[in-house]
């Protein structure tokens, strides 16, 4: 893991790999589904065959339940990344059994919280690809990082 | 559940309340932030007792996908509800363990689909309550439904 990253140590352009890839299993995808999004096409191989996404695929929220755990993994705030609001997500390409997801993150914008002293918020924008280099999900979010001097 | 419904059958002002409460558990939180957003504050409730939150909180990514759970509850999409993407995703107050949810959405807009022949692209806002009438979470988010006579 990184060292501890605080406001004053993310800028414009900055970009974050994900440390590895995330391989995603059908197990998972329907564990998952029956959960939190249990229709057909996400718990179901047999039913998935005939559905919008010609198969079993994951439900969207999955997807991103899994780049926020490579985020975690990838970008260390001090004290936890404190999400700030999502401003855009868009599922680009179903994501599969078997997947392996990776994400590249830029941060797009820092600016000082004014609801929050001894905050700041961090804009970013992370794309998500699969073993195929298919863009599955893209995302525009923010966090919070505090003032290192706060 | 409700019947199937069709792009025709929703239009601008509709509601649509969760058919019920979801009872948050200490167990899901921790489960969920262990498997995709292990952080102190989602994991372990003495860590999270000195955290921005005070106290374990769940993650905003576990929340969504509860929200996603009752919206696919109460609003039965032929075919089933397919993501067209996030507009917005704010979360306003801590979700803790024992919360009640509750989600309120409103039809915003529909339209025809420029990529998609045969479906239409409905727009939603979602509004979260716990059992305070907190508001935890407020989304903006579109999803698909096919046309009746595609």
């Amino acid at each position: 893991m990184s060292q501890e990253m605080y406001f004053e140590d993310f800028y414009p352009g900055q970009k974050f790999n994900s440390l590895r890839s995330y391989r995603v299993t059908a197990k998972e995808i329907i564990s998952f589904g029956e959960k939190y999004d249990p229709q057909p096409i996400h718990i179901d191989e047999a039913a998935g065959k005939n559905s919008f996404f010609s198969g079993l695929a994951a439900s969207g929220w999955l997807t991103a339940a899994i780049v926020m755990r490579l985020r975690v993994e990838s970008i260390n705030v001090k004290g936890g990344m404190i999400g700030a609001g999502v401003e855009e997500i868009r599922w680009t390409h179903p994501v599969r059994p078997e997947d392996k997801l990776r994400t590249e993150s830029e941060i797009l914008d820092v600016r000082r919280s004014v609801n929050r002293p001894g905050f700041g918020v961090v804009r970013s924008r992370t794309t998500v690809f699969n073993q195929r280099d298919d863009i599955v999900m893209k995302s525009i979010v923010n966090w919070l990082a505090p003032l290192r001097n706060a």
